[in-house]
């Protein structure tokens, strides 16, 4: 039984308040909380390392998974490998997510590799929030690296939201696209107090038609650091476009590399990023609707990166 | 005295038909060719090492130097350190570039290093122009290294332009800017055959209300490769924005590595870049106007350099 630290952690990853609908795999703690499959998803816990396969069958529809972790032990430090075998004309959601509640003195952390293969003309969105708390010294760390190999037609959406309390991440993100395979990517981080967070994609544009657009947009709050890195490769008639704008706050700092590689003479590529502090007239417009300067910011926030 | 070569490359770089008015130094093979200083700007022979130092004085206005290159031997290779000292209050136009002619079968290479040292509120437009030409085997090679410190208040306007016929150049570009100094930057490469050019800018905004903007255009034809790297670096309230653009032609390949480095809540620092092919619109568009389809891409092209 989840107890209600654990439990809230699960709303703010995966906005679950109680057992999700559909297949899903809970892991609290480094160990297995509960699990269920479904006829079109099946989860098989891996026996060679730690972490699972989800396997979806051709044709399955209007289905979800939930792969939320909690972790609220100071000292739990684990690498955890989940696949997702997805197959053809599929459409489902994956929820996934990490939320770390550290009130001890020893660092906690999260290392989630996720591959996914998606089949031919399948349709996935992705979501995958992660959140920590607690008062402990110890650092909150969570680095995903996820992987996604898109077979001919496939459609993913991500959406990688970083809500506030990781002390530290290194986030690397690769995929590859065959013809006519599109993804879209909305990131967004906040950080504040000494955080440090870093994201990389490397999205290459191998098929014919092939289409990504990643968009990330970022927070840094007091002494945080971001460094930002998007490489879109056309290896072919392609489309990319890559958008990386951040608020700058405080004292932070924020570094953003973009890599635009065009090695076809019909991949037609895009980049554009922006750092800034908030608009001063922003600020004033909804502290004139009566919000105090901070509550204003607060929304500012909000909307920018959702 | 100049034989038919040198004075076609000195029109091709420097748009020189005859000897310039104000202060001129005319390097040619490795040598001075001829030297002209007026009151105001004096032209000193270094005596450590292979270059010249150019002293303008305060308050000296609507005055210009040229300093144009010319290389018509093979296998000559040369590097060569020309220093800027320019007073305050100034308004001069100074125009550099460099013409090789290689008809023979070794590389001709001239690696030049300009530094600017602009003194308060003074205001530069500076001017440099790279072409290369001749049927030999051996390579033309260009490495200008450009370094520029500006005082406050002071302005410089860039414009570095590589016509065509260089087969290999490594451009590097540094800048450090004091209060309100403000920097623009204009740079356009065509490479073609088996060319390659890499391009490197470092800009430091270190003093409050600097602000810089750097515009890269460039056209990749055949089996030429260029990459493009920018970094602007915004360490007070300051403005920046880097943009560049290429067009890819036949086999080429593009590579765009901008950086945003924003170590300031007042920094505000933008990038854009897009790789992408003649549109066939345009290319229509000129040819019902009666070009021939060669003729619609070079005017495109040429509007799009300048």
């Amino acid at each position: 039984m989840l107890d209600s630290i654990q439990k809230h952690l699960l709303e703010e990853v995966a906005d679950l308040h109680s057992v999700p609908e559909g297949a899903y795999n809970i892991r609290s703690n480094g160990q297995l909380e509960s699990r269920n499959t479904t006829a079109n998803i099946d989860i098989i816990t891996k026996t060679d390392k730690s972490g699972i396969d989800i396997k979806i069958k051709d044709n399955t529809k209007n289905e979800s998974v939930h792969i939320p972790v909690v972790l609220s032990k100071s000292g739990l430090k684990e690498t955890v490998y989940n696949d997702f075998y997805i197959g053809e004309n599929c459409d489902v959601t994956i929820v996934a997510g990490c939320g770390i509640s550290n009130c001890g003195v020893q660092d906690a952390e999260h290392d989630g590799v996720h591959r996914f293969f998606v089949g031919k003309n399948s349709k996935i969105r992705y979501i995958e929030k992660h959140y920590g708390e607690g008062d402990g010294t110890g650092n909150r760390i969570l680095n995903p690296r996820t992987e996604v190999y898109q077979e001919e037609g496939s459609y993913v959406d991500m959406e990688m939201i970083q809500i506030k309390g990781v002390d530290s991440t290194n986030r690397t993100t690769i995929a590859k696209l065959k013809k006519d395979a599109k993804m879209v990517v909305h990131e967004g981080i906040m950080t504040h107090g000494g955080q440090k967070a870093e994201s990389s994609y490397e999205v290459e544009l191998n098929g014919e038609g092939s289409s990504a657009d990643v968009v990330s947009r970022s927070v840094a709050r007091d002494d945080s650091t971001q460094i930002f890195s998007a490489s879109l490769i056309g290896n072919t008639k392609c489309n990319g476009h890559a958008e990386c704008d951040a608020i700058i706050m405080d004292k932070a700092h924020v570094v953003a590399i973009p890599r635009l590689d065009a090695n076809d003479v019909d991949a037609a590529l895009i980049h554009e990023a922006a750092i800034g502090k908030i608009a001063g007239e922003q600020l004033i417009k909804l502290m004139t609707l009566g919000l105090t300067e901070s509550e204003a910011e607060e929304q500012i926030i909000n909307g920018f990166l959702h």
